[in-house]
């Protein structure tokens, strides 16, 4: 694969950063890798891990005559970030991001860009429930979708380039409106995670099950939604505070639909259960069949690639 | 391991039964095994893959001179078949069963058993979203727990030996009353189930969202949501009709935190959501220092042991 940028500067060091930089090493996509992060312990950890070519301490540093900049920070920031960065970015160079939620992210980030470079907004649909500069992998972004919200006067030859770029890494490209991609993100992502972490939460402050019964009856299912449960706070607060109305137009249709099936076992109706849990299959079908996950059964103990914690 | 039982038979021959007999095999549990299904495809299976030692056309059959009866059979079922097996169930038998609700299984079948039997109500917390005589494999019991819930009366020595019994196939077996069992398991189990078909048909029939691109991108969160929503529709339908105060108690307070939340995102409670969603954490890394899942990053697209799909 051929070198697609001289330099790209890392602004935030986690789990999408560093695999993005383990995947850019391995298939050889840029020939330097800039870095930094707001947490002296990560930064740390990027030197001692030799994660990037130079980590430095500030944004404005980091961007410093890279040809590609990537906003790796939780979305409340980017505003801030772009502020900082805004003043020294190369000329023709192409800042992206990796925010779950388009919208919101563009609104911060544009303001605070120059004339001269090219804002390519970006979200990769993949990720793991870990977080930190040691979490990423390689592999991560291999067949999964990695969708670019250009806005109508985006030039299309930066567009092309960081295609090349995602597609170089093994995603699967494609563009999309940035308020539709904030709608599709709430019912793939936003609304299962909220609805995790309120299971989760009743489970835990329930007084008539303990917490070690949670635990160890768990594998009935709960298991599934405790794992994307444990993702990090802060990006997933930073995404319900910056999209705000999808996810709750969302929660309302899943409330309705819940309410309904309350309903069905309230009246005993059990046609209208037996329908609605076949008609779930379905999608579970395409998903397999699309690739983006695996038939074989999950008993949570699966050996995965990628570290070992 | 020394034979246990003389001849355990199966009514019913899904995931639970086929993997349980797998393990017998593996670990020498039982000199004989029988079994019986109410689809004839499915005993047709069972002959041809040699699952059972005998496969009967009926349940009356298949218990005859069985020192193990198990019934794994959906739970609106342990009734008519208790009630048909009865009247041939041999002096001194152990009956079991696997079902997910327990108070309403001891309601159904106990009335038809025999004085001569004992009765040993069961349920393994282990499963997958596949289902079928092909479905099982042998480790799907090794590290789970395997939960027993005799009443007061039950004969000591019987429980004794479905105890080995299941530790010979690897489980963890502990004893807990019925009526907790049902709610620890609502937590843990049936609420999951619910809510995740609940999300996943939101997202089947939300118009300006399509099939399509809820599967391209499922990969953030809503594709663990699908893998249980794949469960056996009949097995969960029956589930949620005979276990309906816990499931109507656990929804409630399902549904007043979800409006916590909602009302938090609302009013950009930032600090709440983030709170919340640390306290979350706690419970994950419990489940995995439990052995009850692993701490490898789950990406969907893990190799696990059991049957290929």
């Amino acid at each position: 694969m051929s070198q697609l940028y001289k330099r790209v500067a890392f602004i935030g060091l986690g789990l999408i950063a560093s695999s993005m930089i383990h995947a850019i090493r391995r298939h050889g996509l840029a020939a330097e890798i800039t870095g930094t992060a707001r947490s002296a312990e990560t930064r740390a950890i990027a030197v001692e891990d030799k994660l990037c070519d130079i980590v430095t301490e500030t944004a404005a540093e980091a961007v410093a005559g890279a040809d590609l900049v990537v906003l790796c920070v939780p979305i409340g920031a980017m505003g801030a970030v772009a502020e900082e960065i805004g003043p020294h970015l190369a000329p023709g160079a192409t800042v992206t991001d990796v925010g779950s939620v388009k919208r919101a992210v563009i609104e911060a980030v544009t303001p605070h860009l120059p004339a001269h470079v090219h804002f390519v907004p970006g979200h990769p649909i993949a990720g793991t429930e870990h977080s930190g500069p040691r979490s990423g992998f390689a592999e991560l972004f291999e067949n999964r979708y990695l969708l670019l919200v250009p806005d109508a006067g985006t030039d299309r030859a930066a567009v092309a380039r960081l295609r090349a770029f995602w597609e170089g890494m093994g995603a699967l490209v494609e563009e999309m409106d940035a308020d539709h991609h904030d709608l599709v993100l709430v019912v793939t992502s936003h609304a299962p995670h909220l609805i995790a972490y309120t299971m989760v939460g009743v489970a835990d402050d329930l007084g008539r099950v303990t917490d070690s019964e949670v635990i160890k009856y768990s594998a009935a299912g709960f298991r599934d939604f405790t794992r994307i449960a444990a993702s990090d706070p802060t990006m997933w607060r930073d995404v319900f505070l910056n999209n705000k109305e999808a996810t709750l137009e969302i929660l309302g249709r899943f409330t309705e639909e819940l309410f309904a099936l309350q309903r069905a076992i309230r009246t005993g109706d059990g046609a209208m259960l037996h329908d609605y849990f076949t008609r779930t299959r379905a999608i579970r079908r395409g998903i397999v069949e699309a690739g983006q996950d695996t038939a074989a059964p999950d008993f949570g103990r699966a050996a995965v690639k990628g570290p070992a914690e």
